[in-house]
């Protein structure tokens, strides 16, 4: 017996191109699936494409899909929140199955979208909406164990940015201008080196795992901008690298998620990953750890995980959502405890590192390491002082933090990084 | 809804106990699915177990599951080949879903079974058949792209010797004693160490894979006894790490599926699994990459893993099996193409190197680099010689071997293994 599909698709970007040309490539046999495009709504008809199409396949209108009751599944891969939304839950209303990689929108709303799916007994698939995980990301949703602690790096642009800072010791400008110019990255780099986009891809795991999709707005979302070149090389030398993390902790139903860059111990998991390179590290409740990575996302992996979501559809897979969700309370940053880098620059004379322990001690926060580097030449008298603290309280180093900034010894704002443990 | 399985389980050794465990923990709710646990099959009623079940529950004879109308799910983890194989096949005769770990069964027996599975409509879950990739084993199935190359190292037992080998430099029946006496190791190890519990699990993926469960006896299966100190050592000089491998590669219809020991680059990768870690590294036709890493197997782990087995069962999700598999070769070891580690005892006088590389170089083989270590003092006059080549034909190099041998000069057996690369 065949399995067939009948495919409609929205957006003829790169990821588009991609599926239709992998289709067109198995004559649109899909495993053992029949997959019958019907229709590719765009936005301009006679724009010059990669794939070439017969023009009556294409629509601009997406009611000509929507509409078509022949259609049975839909592929969303034009991107942007609206009008991508609207037409993901319209389609869904109508029965149709849904294919999309759109994070940002998932990351929005995924709450409603899944809700939507289940109440119409569609299949969603999102597989490619995190290529670092998209081999587990379906599992996610209906293991028998909730996970206890993922850590990930989700985006292949700032991998590649800190990755170059520290090999050719860079600024983060330098290495953006380049690989801007050398078509690494969108024309406005800012959802990637903002931590947005790693932000959707960590909220839609979580939705996936748990039931409940963190608002973007409540959680920490620091990106890669302000990272100096000083703190890659200082990091280096303490045995760390600076990576742009995804971090989720989940303890009964305290749920911790924070996207920022942090120091890793530099030789194992994570760490390792270079350039592009996406990976993610779990941690479930019974103590199964998994690794994953990948190498960067782009037009036929992104294609790939589409057509693998296809199948599903084909083979009648039903989705699987956390519909026992517990009900989760976001931790504030000032209740998490981790590891501290710390940046100062100071006065080279006797005391301070007295002055500045204090201050420290009085917080409840002890000192690991002690990191002195010799007098800078051109800022006369003040010399950077690297400390690595134990675990403490976000809040407390917060303080402290405060507190040091007035001490006539410290003589700029100091720089503050989390170090962090990956699993691996 | 709520979704129901009514469970028969045979075996209750270290697993079955696990499941079980998990299942009472869990008031036999699995996600949002009710697990009835009806029947236990043992050998024995009476025996002391970790788990106290009432006897009522209890059963000697797997007939008593079998014949069963309300058992819908059986778990199969008893172990060995028989009896396993034909309680699992009348289960599926008499339509009920089978989830099993027992990947020596599934090796012999998988295109039997999955057969069976797909004829009856029933679901076959073997997630836990090998926890390295057990996230990815049932998507593996039904990836629209087929794998290209595949390199895991799936033996927790192996892994820890080969690591300890290396750290205290101590000879392989030193460490399998102590790790035996600690009861890291089966009272008999062979499956383990001869590199046959390696190639089930190698079989079970390519088998879930491509449709084609290659035979057992046809693939070359070397475990790791006759690793010697001394190899593991230049091996680390190098720049290398003995690991035992699982290696398939796919090109067109010709498959290359072998089990060995060899050198892997070390700082990267699967080289850098310590201890019972296992690994596996994945890239298909599109070229996608995926690795991913997880601690050994236990009973926890691999409890979980039957778990989520069972909430597929309970969700009504179909078996996945490639049917559209295309025939297959299997490509014979001496047309395999990879690159070499020879160690030689070569007497230490001029022009030795000289004729040994003509011997290689008259079979089509370049030296990559050569390693001549100082005099042994008791072996009057002979010393180690250790070559890595280029990548060479294995039929080529079996020659020059046996042309070597012959040489005055040589003074024992040569030391082959061979080099590979990993994906990471």
């Amino acid at each position: 017996m065949k399995k067939k599909v009948h495919l409609g698709i929205f957006g003829l970007g790169t990821v588009g191109t991609g599926v239709v040309e992998l289709l067109l490539k198995r004559k649109q046999m899909v495993g053992d699936c029949q997959v019958v495009l019907e229709k590719v709504a765009v936005r301009h008809k006679r724009k010059k494409r990669a794939v070439s199409l017969p023009s009556s396949l294409l629509t601009t209108s997406p009611e000509d899909i929507l509409r078509d009751p022949k259609i049975d599944t839909v592929i969303e891969v034009m991107g942007g929140v609206n009008p991508a939304r609207e037409i993901i839950l319209e389609a869904l209303r109508r029965r149709k199955n849904v294919v999309t990689a759109n994070k940002a929108l998932l990351a929005r709303a995924g709450s409603e979208i899944f809700k939507e799916a289940m109440e119409n007994d569609c299949y969603l698939g999102v597989r490619a909406s995190n290529i670092a995980s998209y081999r587990l990301i379906e599992s996610l949703s209906f293991s028998p164990s909730r996970i206890s602690k993922l850590v990930g790096v989700f985006n292949g642009t700032c991998n590649y940015i800190l990755t170059e800072m520290e090999r050719k010791e860079e600024d983060f400008s330098t290495v953006l201008g380049r690989a801007q110019k050398m078509g690494y990255t969108e024309r406005d780099p800012s959802d990637d080196v903002d931590g947005y986009d790693t932000a959707h891809k960590l909220i839609v795991l979580l939705g996936l795992s748990l039931g409940y999709f963190p608002p973007l707005g409540s959680i920490l979302v620091e990106g890669i901008r302000n990272i100096s070149p000083l703190d890659v090389i200082f990091a280096r030398e303490l045995g760390y690298r600076i990576k742009l993390l995804a971090i989720a902790k989940i303890q009964g139903n305290d749920l911790e998620a924070r996207v920022h860059p942090a120091l890793l111990p530099r030789d194992r998991g994570l760490a390792r990953l270079e350039g592009i390179e996406n990976g993610i590290e779990l941690r479930d409740e019974v103590g199964l750890e998994i690794g994953m990575q990948a190498p960067g996302a782009g037009k036929y992996p992104t294609a790939t995980a589409i057509l693998e979501d296809l199948i599903c559809v084909a083979r009648g897979r039903k989705l699987a959502f956390p519909s026992d969700k517990k009900k989760l309370s976001l931790r504030g940053m000032g209740g998490i405890e981790t590891q501290y880098y710390l940046r100062l620059s100071a006065l080279d004379e006797a005391g301070v590192l007295g002055k500045i322990s204090c201050v420290l001690g009085e917080h409840g926060i002890s000192i690991k390491s002690v990191l002195q580097k010799g007098r800078d030449e051109k800022k006369r008298k003040s010399v950077p002082l690297i400390m690595l603290t134990h675990e403490a309280r976000e809040e407390n180093l917060q303080k402290a933090l405060k507190r040091m900034e007035k001490l006539p010894v410290v003589k700029e704002k100091p720089v503050l990084m989390r170090v962090e443990e990956g699993i691996f």
